[in-house]
């Protein structure tokens, strides 16, 4: 616990549903280590949203009129926990402006937005914070603008969605077919009705977005980078994979180039078993962090749920006001044309399986370039040497392949 | 990348070892970078040590007298890199009093004297920072004390010795012996030629005591822990545990009890196959914190090295730099007679080695109080129900047991 003098903070929560509705649990519960680690305490004296509450222990703070929150110079934090890009983008930007700190699990806006509005909070000298954005209940932004801080970051990859990691742990451990644990998500309320945002990697290449954003200072727009779901992974893909000694992953991946570039992406990766991202299953997330001092780490944990997502948030209300006199905002610039590599150039090592013969996809990629190999009632499954895409899809030309996806190490 | 304004601080190293000249190579090799983050830079003008390094690009740093580094008014950041709980203790204790912030890897000392020289540092006014204490490189310190902060903190434990999880990786992986894993540690440099501070345990009791006063703000001495190490392992019993579904790993561990009283120990443990931390392997460590908002976290990486270790020192030292005109120290108070619950008294599974006989075990333990039995020529090996040690020892009496150790989970 950390000791400060006497602070009483009054915050805002901008939407009241899983989320907010947890932050405000959490405060509520563990108001007393929160007091002693601040030095004074939050009190949450307003909640903004459409609906009333009337059954909630926190019915009486809801409001529907954002300009109270605004015009309250009581008000010096505000939790945004409305979720995509447009009221919430506004409001943030209002705060912000009127010199409010704001803590936010919103994802696509700092995704589509970060730079702005890290900015405008710099120029405002409050906080824009957003370590429930990535990972859930995970620590990841901060370690890695703290304790990570004295590294050159390299890479940075990881289970970024723990909807698509839940539907490929079933798929692996009990041979249950993608659509069966897609409904299974849905029943259990981690897929939304409409999935695709999960299931096509768009929530995973928000994330990465933000985490190449950390790591290497300049900006990437989700909508730039090369982003593969994993609704092509079949049960016989992860059967393969599992007798090739790996495990089939969604991974949203960013590394460092040489010049300056880097390499994002979000896809289904081959996994070796024996490395530690590979045993992450189910709904929890992880992400790996390379650093030229410290080598590799990672951090494991909840990627999602109400009161592991705020538990970052409320973390981050508490640096933010633990920060107040000087705040520790995130950075990144805009990167120029030309900064991410076309994912087609990525050299990789490749899984493919195809109903082509041995000696066609021998004689496509050439002597010695087919690193293993297995084979049941006339389909193929095979691991490569390192290709690019483009020169793959060169070397395969028109041959019949069923799934393609890259191997990681 | 934090955004700050221009700062040009000196700092000193207190011992030119392995760690000490790590920190002088990551704050170059890293500068820029650096720099960027803390609005400045970080500049090494003196480095304490009893040798001379002439072959060194810092030999001209190199000074033999402390005062020099204790008198000078430029220097208000020193790194403790010496080791042990002497001069280390007198020269922390000096720079603190002289309102110097200071900076260590040095988990005895921390773990000896860390109440105190938090205290002082908090009078004082500057930052007694030691993320490289615990876990080498692992981001875990400021994680705990900040991105988890909101949260009760119920347990927390880990793999947090290299050598010890070196040598069980080989022995579970290869079959090789204890003895055999124990010289190659040493060939390596694992290991000390002494090795019973790793080896026995030690090392993880300081590294438990230190997370344990992080996690219920209580401090726990080392010599006050049950503490046991891997000497009683054996080949047979990394095997039996694999049979089980377990792997054999020392863990430190430390969780809260009804009416504010905790367990903190250290000892072998069986941990199951599927839990991500049985898949840490080698000299890696991870650390599991377990919150009552955020679950389970988990945070894995390098426990030991040279540039792991200065990674974490160096993110410390931009921490005191940034936090200068607010210092966030850890605090905790000392724990009053009755805290630590007795090891004894831990409820908890237990596997048991012994060449008794089947029925002599069950009239023992009771009907049903074996849940998993293995039988190789003439020896059995069992997991129990939960008893307490005292009640096992109860009711084992005089029956010949070969190893027995705690079960996970």
């Amino acid at each position: 616990m950390f000791e400060r003098g006497t602070v009483m903070v009054n915050a805002a929560i901008l939407g009241f549903g899983t989320v907010g509705s947890g932050v405000a649990e959490v405060l509520r519960e563990n108001a007393e280590g929160i007091a002693r680690a601040v030095g004074g305490g939050i009190k949450v004296k307003y909640i903004l949203d459409l609906r009333d509450f009337p059954e909630s222990p926190f019915g009486d703070l809801v409001i529907h009129d954002f300009d109270l929150i605004l015009c309250d110079p009581e008000v010096t934090l505000v939790v945004e926990t409305i979720g995509g890009a447009r009221a919430a983008y506004d409001y943030t930007k209002r705060c912000l402006a009127a010199g409010k700190s704001v803590v936010t699990s919103n994802k696509e806006l700092v995704a589509a937005h970060g730079q702005e509005l890290l900015e405008l909070a710099g120029e405002k000298g409050v906080s824009y914070l957003f370590e429930a954005s990535v990972g859930g209940g995970i620590p990841i932004i901060r370690p890695m603008l703290s304790s990570l801080a004295g590294n050159r970051i390299d890479e940075v990859f990881g289970i970024l969605n723990g909807t698509t990691n839940f539907i490929l742990t079933g798929m692996i451990e009990k041979g249950r077919s993608f659509e069966d644990m897609l409904s299974e998500a849905q029943n259990l309320g981690y897929a939304e009705l409409d999935p695709s945002a999960d299931v096509e990697g768009y929530d995973a290449a928000r994330k990465i977005c933000i985490l190449a954003g950390l790591a290497f200072g300049k900006g990437v727009r989700p909508e730039d980078v090369s982003t593969r779901g994993i609704g092509g992974v079949t049960l016989r893909d992860v059967q393969y994979a599992g007798e090739f000694g790996f495990r089939i992953k969604l991974l949203g991946r960013a590394y460092a180039l040489p010049e300056g570039r880097a390499a994002v992406y979000v896809g289904p990766h081959l996994i070796p078993e024996r490395s530690p991202i590979a045993g992450v299953d189910g709904v929890m997330n992880a992400i790996v962090v390379h650093g030229n001092a410290v080598g590799e780490c990672m951090f494991y944990g909840p990627g999602a749920g109400k009161l592991p997502t705020a538990s970052a948030v409320v973390a981050d209300m508490m640096d933010a006001v633990r920060d107040a006199a000087a705040p520790r905002n995130a950075h990144w610039e805009a990167a120029g044309d030309g900064y991410l590599v076309d994912a087609r150039d990525i050299d990789t090592g490749w899984y493919i399986r195809t109903s082509e013969s041995l000696s066609a996809l021998r004689a496509a990629l050439g002597v010695g370039k087919i690193r293993a190999l297995r084979e049941h009632s006339g389909e193929l499954a095979i691991l490569t040497e390192n290709f690019t895409q483009r020169e793959l899809s060169a070397a395969l030309g028109d041959l019949n392949i069923g799934s393609m996806f890259m191997v990681l190490g």
